[in-house]
């Protein structure tokens, strides 16, 4: 089986590509009979064969389910606050290759911005696609409109990066549920704001005693729970 | 005491200040009597009072000294591969607020250059000096121009990054002596790269089962040090 992933809208027995697909298997020099990998973005992944390759088109032929190894146990969030310029997405980039299935966009008091443009969340959805192609997920995340503080739901547990709280996330993090993390504007959090998750059930753990830019605490704190790590734990049923 | 920090070339009872620092004081309002903090980026710092304030010079005398509650117990020491663009740039301000006090630039097998020039290395220098202002440190993290993987030697324990490794930095991580991390280029270290400093004592770990990009990884595996968080260790005497 080579390395080549192709997205598809859905894995079925037989599957028609494109020309853009196309082209890319003939840049790749793959010929009928080789086999590749195909997945849907939403977690299933299989192998697949090509059975017919020609310059616009290409047919390919479903084989074995191919168990979404990169993914975490239960979905991963991550809630973050409007950033100004292309911070969100280098944190979106960072954070589909630590591993989250979805992206909360949120606005909070001090954030940068009140809401995103059409435009802007579509660049946003890209970069998360591109960059689960290049970590080889199964999953592309989501990157969902911004909401209220108050607006935003979570299941599981939720972890809210907070300077100065005497919290960990290491000894609390159990992934028997979906896992949630959240983190603030340039600025942080309204204490009000923070008081208000952890009424909800939400916990406040530190990233250590410095002043993190608002772009790099999301990165750290995913990059905490991959280091962590528990992927290898068993799924759900 | 304001939240004004000023660095100086060293702590000393009479300490004077040339015109740039001079006018900063003067832009932040602040006048003969007003106590700030002098840091001299190597991890000392103190209270101070200013004592005579004018157009181009000022001369503040020194307080309590302050203990770096920003640092870590012993240093830590990142190690990366030369990576291309501004990617080291990134790393570099990351890498400084998540506790770093040393950046050791690395020649390995497939990394992106060879060398590095005076001015850029002198360009990540100043990103290093803007970010340890950014994040309230004590400490500017040095940035040491590139060596070979075989040239690098480390004291304590040094940490691996490296893909498919089993290993987990969490219950290895001891503060009881320096701690160094190494990730690799765009394209990862060579298995004989990697073997070679496993045969010096390092301990490979993995930061998941997905692919990152170099200059992700570096952020992930040092926002796990910091999110497991032994800062509040005692010093060593």
């Amino acid at each position: 089986m080579t390395d080549t992933r192709i997205r598809v809208s859905a894995l079925t027995p037989r599957m028609d590509l494109g020309p853009r697909e196309a082209r890319h298997l003939h840049v790749l020099r793959l010929k009928v009979g080789d086999v590749l990998r195909v997945f849907d973005g939403q977690g299933a992944e299989a192998a697949a064969q090509i059975a017919q390759l020609e310059a616009g088109r290409a047919v390919l032929t479903l084989g074995e389910a191919v168990s979404g190894a990169a993914e975490t146990p239960f979905p991963l969030t991550l809630a973050v606050a409007l950033l100004k310029g292309d911070k969100l997405s280098d944190v979106v980039r960072a954070a589909t290759e630590l591993g989250v299935a979805r992206v909360q966009l949120l606005v909070t008091a001090r954030a940068d911005a009140r809401e995103i443009g059409a435009q802007k969340l579509l660049r946003l959805a890209r970069v998360a696609e591109e960059a689960s192609k290049q970590s080889r997920r199964a999953v592309v995340p989501q990157v969902l409109a911004p909401i209220s503080l108050t607006e935003f739901a979570w299941e599981g547990q939720l972890f809210v990066a907070q300077p100065g709280s005497q919290g960990r996330i290491m000894p609390l993090l159990d992934w028997a549920a979906p896992v949630n993390v959240l983190t603030g504007p340039e600025g942080g959090l309204t204490s009000a704001e923070v008081g208000g998750l952890l009424e909800r059930g939400a916990h406040a753990v530190t990233l250590g005693p410095r002043v993190l830019r608002a772009e790099t605490a999301p990165v750290a704190l995913l990059g905490a729970i991959a280091a962590f790590g528990q992927e290898d734990q068993p799924r759900p049923a």
